[in-house]
């Protein structure tokens, strides 16, 4: 089957850019002697995280438990979910463990340390506890220097379910990164919290043996990782347009991409109307102007074109009389994506080729909760 | 079974006030005397689409043929895909007449005239159309005036495969309407338009029965509807936040909303976090400011918080002393969405309520292509 046989909007994935993406970050980290743990949440698909996890550990992040059910059906049983636990998903986490996950989960305040401590007892189950640290004041955890960290330790540990295993973070802020140099500040700013929490909590006779940090930005331009003991980075199996605009690839890098026909002309208007619209990219605008690049169906070339506006079936691509006569009603074009992990999660599966137009393959992936 | 017991986030549908607004439409287009073929895009739902098609003569319109085919499945037949048709996807249009669909399409060139009447020879098939037009320069279509509109519709006229139908139009510049008489006037810009386009080929001896127009602003603020066969709207049977913004309603009618858990609370940084994120909310900001609004879970009362900012996973909402107070851990709420279309489309199924707290049933979604 080739490209021009599916029925559009519809995923493609190049298998040989993904490839590449995964042995450049093992390359890369490989050279800076941590382990990788890959955050499923863009990927949501076995065959492509198994290309990532080749040569690691094994161990997974996912957002959400719907991908620890998957994953966990598939094979991956070391998986630690990267948001915040509450109570009431504790139940599911324990029946997950029971059918063979060793989960991981995370927290960042007393009263949730409390809490899973009592839901374990309730449970009859044992939880592993990552504090979440923040290093950047962008969203979650708790401040390296502050004196909650220890306390929350304390509690985990004392408490007979609950196995306090070290420190997570995530530098989210490293997406807002303008040059190689901020994100290397953001990375060691990442590192540098992450291990000076695990470092406290040691002083603190508290067992630390996990320090996790990563995004895909920190993890491509970290300089050093010393005392980090995993990186989790998922969008890098992809790459999208704003980690082009970050600096951490080029477009060549990426390798999804949304097939789409173009169904009108509209020279009046200067221009060219496409069958992907919010829905098939998704509405993230990824500062990066606009909803996505399109590249050429079977070679990838760039076509200096850009989806401009969206409406749910729509992409609105202003175009030139050439770029009329270059796309006629009926073509079929791709379209880079702002944001991999939104554009990804409005589709069922891929397509998978190997560089060219043929599908060699298709991909299911686990979306939703 | 409660919202309580769901594990989030999760789709919430309140029919009550589906039932409502389904009611409000009808009413309104039964008083201009028109019937209505609701737009299944947003609801993707047959339980939900068969409450808005009560009462009126059966016919749907769909975003996509995937909506098609479920639509069908659940017995409905009479089926108007509202997106330039192109040729690779008549064969399974064709396929979808074969088993029973009365499919109607829609097309705005020669070239695609010229091509779907090729196709339908090719297949052995007849196909219904109706010639898009532009009444407000927005998207898709021809205008009124255009001479293309006479040629179009006489290769369609003449051309065995084909059946001129007649002429449809979506306001879509309705959603930028600042005040009702906006709205008003662009109803009625759309009406005039659409029946102008009909008597020119019906003036060309030209077949035109139908003359369908719509959208939920327009249909709601439309002051006449003279010359018009069929109101097509979709997002009528939620309503959402920018639906509030254009006064089509109040919050008190939005009948879709995100069940979410508070994960987290930054008192240092003024911020709840929440496990409903870009993912489960879309990004769409919709004009409206941030990416949602809480409300009380059990009785839907403002909460006065609004999400705003989102990462994949995780909402962050800015909150004050008290809100940490009444906001514990763990403590669900209820997010109503800024464009229910993308909202609904992120999740697999609706956890319907009546009113309250008890999940009296479960509606799956047609998502997809």
């Amino acid at each position: 089957m080739l490209l021009t046989d599916l029925e559009t909007p519809a995923l493609v994935l190049d298998r040989p850019r993904l490839v590449r993406n995964v042995e450049r970050m093992r390359g890369r980290l490989s050279a800076l002697g941590v382990p990788l743990r890959p955050h499923v949440k863009t990927a949501k698909s076995a065959e492509a995280v198994r290309l990532a996890v080749a040569g690691q550990p094994g161990g997974i992040t996912v957002s959400t438990l719907k991908e620890a059910e998957y994953f966990l059906e598939h094979g991956f049983t070391d998986i630690l979910y990267a948001v915040g636990i509450v109570p009431g998903k504790l139940a599911h986490v324990a029946d997950l463990q029971r059918r063979g996950a060793r989960m991981i989960v995370i927290l960042d305040s007393l009263d949730m340390a409390d809490a899973v401590a009592e839901r374990a007892a309730a449970l009859g189950a044992t939880f592993q506890v990552l504090i979440e640290v923040d290093t950047d004041g962008g969203r979650a955890g708790v401040r390296p220097d502050d004196p909650r960290l220890l306390e929350i330790g304390r509690r985990l540990h004392a408490a007979p379910g609950t196995m306090l295993r070290g420190v997570m973070t995530h530098a989210g802020l490293s997406y807002n990164g303008d040059s190689a140099e901020a994100i290397q500040a953001v990375a060691e700013q990442e590192r540098a919290g992450a291990v000076a929490a695990a470092e406290a909590l040691r002083a603190a006779s508290l067992p630390a043996p996990v320090v996790s940090v990563g995004s895909t930005p920190t993890a491509m331009f970290a300089e050093r990782l010393d005392g980090v003991t995993e990186v989790r980075a998922g969008v890098y199996m992809f790459m999208d347009l704003v980690m082009t605009r970050l600096g951490v690839c080029g477009e060549e890098a990426i390798a999804l991409s949304v097939l789409a026909t173009v169904i009108g002309h509209r020279r009046d208007l200067g221009t060219i109307l496409l069958d992907a619209g919010g829905l098939a990219l998704s509405k993230d605008a990824g500062q990066s102007g606009g909803y996505g690049r399109l590249i050429d169906v079977a070679t990838g070339a760039a076509l200096g074109l850009v989806v401009a506006s969206v409406n749910q079936e729509h992409g609105l691509v202003p175009a030139a009389e050439q770029d009329f006569a270059r796309l006629p009603i009926g073509t079929q074009v791709r379209i880079l994506s702002n944001h991999a992990c939104m554009t990804a999660a409005a589709h069922e599966r891929y397509h998978v080729v190997d560089g060219g137009a043929d599908v060699a393959d298709t991909w299911e992936r686990c979306n939703f909760w």
